[in-house]
């Protein structure tokens, strides 16, 4: 059966309408802010379907009780699956004395469940933390369906070397070519990008990123395509981790702003719920 | 060294009167909302500090990262001191369904850490989730030495039988006599209390009890004992989980209240940190 936390119940009528047997659960805070679970429905094998966006410690912890009484009522074998991983991008030691913070969700979840699928995970390599079957799920059959038709003969674009899997992965289930943006230092204070080997004049340009925030970066490659006489610019992430006024900004500056629903936000129009319910 | 968390805060003036050799550590929160720490001091031996009230399970979190910060940059001992330590109500199963929450946060903290030090625990059988030692740390020298003027030759009661224990430590710092409340049943909607097999008129009483959350028990308690012909009316309690408006209440009920400092209220008027800092 699978069971759908706090974090993921923008899915549930989703998941609901493609026939998914979904489990009972009670969920509610006590007055002194403690999270309550109870498991309604019970088996042998579950599946946890929890996001873990803000407020993401509060979604962490229930994920951790409710594997526990899962497992208290008598599961023995359970997935849980992360649309959105909190502290994915904590994932490496920048300054001495910081935390792999990932590593500590990652760890704290395996004392429960067998099996971890987290959408585009934002360090694949990161999945080695969790002690058990770790998946990172590919969101690329859902942008590039959502933007097929849209983007026509167009190409598709990393906003920089490290997202340029990303945008192959589109470009690959469309058929399109792809490539990515470079940054070079023109300047003590001036940092200049462009997109490597692709012909961008008269092409539409799909930009694929797996988190947006405050859309910085977006904004400026979008601002190049259009003085490079690029045709429509679309910016697709996974994950809509937006900041104040981020959506409003990125949606001027493009022809169209979409993200997928592994957080809910005015522009989660892809869904990755078929590739949650196939598992 | 020690390391204070952001819910031990509080206690960190009196710690650093008392002589402690505190480690540096930066903690602060991204605009997403994602708890970022760093240890600024190093070494091979730490004792983090950290009480869990709300938001309880950032600070949980916080407790994880810190010890995973801590462990990254070399450290091989960590000890962690909770003064007020979350989810321990949620103790046992009573309902089928139901997780045994304070195991799973046993179980996550044990991930980084050696040993375990908390607080006057809701139910010390609990200590046995965690994987390393696990010690509860017994309020009583700080609870009877803040009441031992006013209460004189008075006498400890606990509101029930489960909290006995807890009345019978204080009363034997004090030299005093001890017992506690029992309910018995006296119609279907009706219970009355009774102190057990001890003289009340006359003297002073102190209630003690763990965890104060509405009053209602300790207001039903002090009410009884005027009533009984009871000198002044004491209520202490270890963690001050106060509902909206319990403090007023409970304090208008009786000659005076005072919780101990695991969790900060108006009513926080005991410290543990001395029994902390000798650990």
């Amino acid at each position: 059966m699978m069971v759908i936390g706090s974090g993921a119940s923008h899915l549930r009528e989703e998941i609901e309408s493609l026939g998914v047997d979904l489990g009972k659960v009670e969920i509610r805070k006590f007055p002194d802010g403690e999270k309550y679970v109870r498991v309604l429905s019970f088996g042998e094998e579950a599946t946890v379907v929890q996001s873990t966006y803000k407020p993401q410690d509060e979604n962490i912890l229930e994920a951790l009780i409710l594997g526990d009484a899962l497992r208290e009522s008598g599961f023995d074998r359970l997935r849980l699956v992360v649309p959105y991983l909190a502290y994915s991008r904590q994932d490496r030691v920048t300054k001495e004395g910081e935390p792999v913070s990932v590593r500590a969700v990652m760890r704290a979840l395996g004392l429960y469940y067998d099996e971890l699928y987290v959408v585009d995970v934002h360090n694949p390599k990161t999945l080695r933390f969790f002690p058990g079957k770790a998946v990172n799920l590919s969101p690329a059959r859902a942008i590039a369906e959502y933007f097929r038709e849209k983007l026509g003969e167009g190409i598709v674009l990393a906003p920089d070397k490290g997202a340029r899997e990303r945008a192959k992965a589109v470009a690959e289930k469309l058929g399109l070519e792809f490539s990515h943006f470079e940054k070079k230092r023109i300047s003590p204070t001036e940092v200049q990008m462009r997109p490597v080997d692709i012909e961008v004049e008269g092409r539409n340009v799909l930009i694929v990123d797996d988190i947006i925030s405050t859309g910085g970066t977006m904004i400026k490659a979008a601002n190049l395509l259009r003085d490079m006489g690029a045709g429509k610019v679309f910016v697709a992430a996974t994950h809509g981790v937006f900041a104040e006024g981020a959506i409003e900004r990125v949606s001027e500056a493009v022809d169209e702003l979409a993200v997928t629903n592994t957080i809910p936000t005015p522009v989660s129009k892809i869904s990755i719920v078929p590739d949650i319910v196939k598992l």
